[in-house]
């Protein structure tokens, strides 16, 4: 037996609770041995937790969409930020993830719009510009009234070289070019800053040097 | 905006991702930045992950059963393990929790029979024998055919406290009383243990002296 094996010990493939533990076990954070301690903590509290875990993970999936503006998961199109004129439309933010742009969202020291890559450039897996909505957000520059991108990318080598790229890019746009200051761990990544960490590095953001 | 937040920082009850998130962190081992990480690789991957653990969920909950004969958790009643004829009648293992009897039958190192606790005995939490399912294991060691019960409770306080009061309450019904092996680290809890080590210490089980 190894730790691998996520279920007990019966070779039944119609067993409920050995299907719940290996798909738990595919959770980033849950292995198999914390899979099986889910799956206990839920059998435990069926009414309390179980019923309403399924009930809302069938809800987010049916009803989350992704924006077709800054390419955000919201339940509605556009999102609410997007959708939200209380917001600046001058600054746009732009992220990998929708959990970066959940962790700035969380330090409530940003009001403007965002754009979601969903990803870094990496020519290894043939991830281009068209596939993290470049010709997206030119788009959106093109339209007017974007008055500064800040580049809030994580500072890893892939998003570091992916922030180089759209320095290029938008180099000729006119608009103003902002990076997060220093404060972001080398080699870290933003979902994982302290918010007050995450707070100053935004407002301490500069200027880059367009080529 | 403290680290408890779950979910995103927009005020809105209806928000279903934030709802997700909150029922996430409310799983063993995860807390609210693992749970929204969760989130995020379960959006990303609906049809792949996110639809089928739903479904999961609700089928597991919606079948499984506790078992009336050992206190299981089972999809059939009795269970698959007390109603498999291939089983030994004699042996009767005493287990604190479901996990441990998951982990005890992964080691494949037993062939009778179990007697699932569900807890220990505990004072200040109003857990008596009943709520243990003492009088249960007591009918069926009236029902004769039982050679042995084996204390596989955790080397902990409660559940050394509660397999001593298990050791008196069967004193007189004749039936060899043993405990696992010493093998099991002081303080250690069984779920915790590798194979190799709690298939050490099912083997190298001894007699209980009974006062
Ligand atoms: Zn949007
Ligand atoms: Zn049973």
């Amino acid at each position: 037996m190894t730790d691998t094996d996520a279920g007990c010990h019966r070779n039944d493939r119609d067993d409920a609770a050995r299907w719940l533990i290996a798909l738990l076990a595919r959770l980033p954070g849950l292995g198999p041995r914390s899979a099986r301690r889910a799956a206990l903590h839920l059998l435990k509290r069926r009414d309390a937790l179980m019923i309403p875990l399924a009930d809302a993970i069938s809800e987010t999936a049916r009803t989350i969409k992704t924006c077709t503006v800054c390419g955000t998961l919201d339940s509605s199109d556009p999102c609410r930020i997007c959708s939200d004129e209380t917001r600046a439309h001058g600054p746009i933010c732009i992220v990998e993830q929708v959990g970066d742009l959940w962790a700035i969202e969380r330090t409530g020291s940003f009001h403007g719009r965002y754009h979601v890559l969903g990803g870094t450039l990496s020519a290894l897996e043939g991830v281009g510009p068209e596939a993290l909505g470049v010709p997206r957000l030119l788009a959106r520059l093109k339209e007017g009234g974007v008055s500064e991108v800040i580049l809030a990318l994580n500072a890893t080598l892939d998003g570091q070289t992916t922030a180089y790229y759209l320095t290029e890019v938008l180099a000729d746009s006119g608009v103003k070019l902002t990076r997060l200051a220093h404060g972001v761990p080398v080699g870290g990544e933003l979902d994982y800053l302290d918010d007050g960490t995450l707070m100053a590095a935004f407002s301490a953001r500069r200027s880059v040097e367009t080529p």
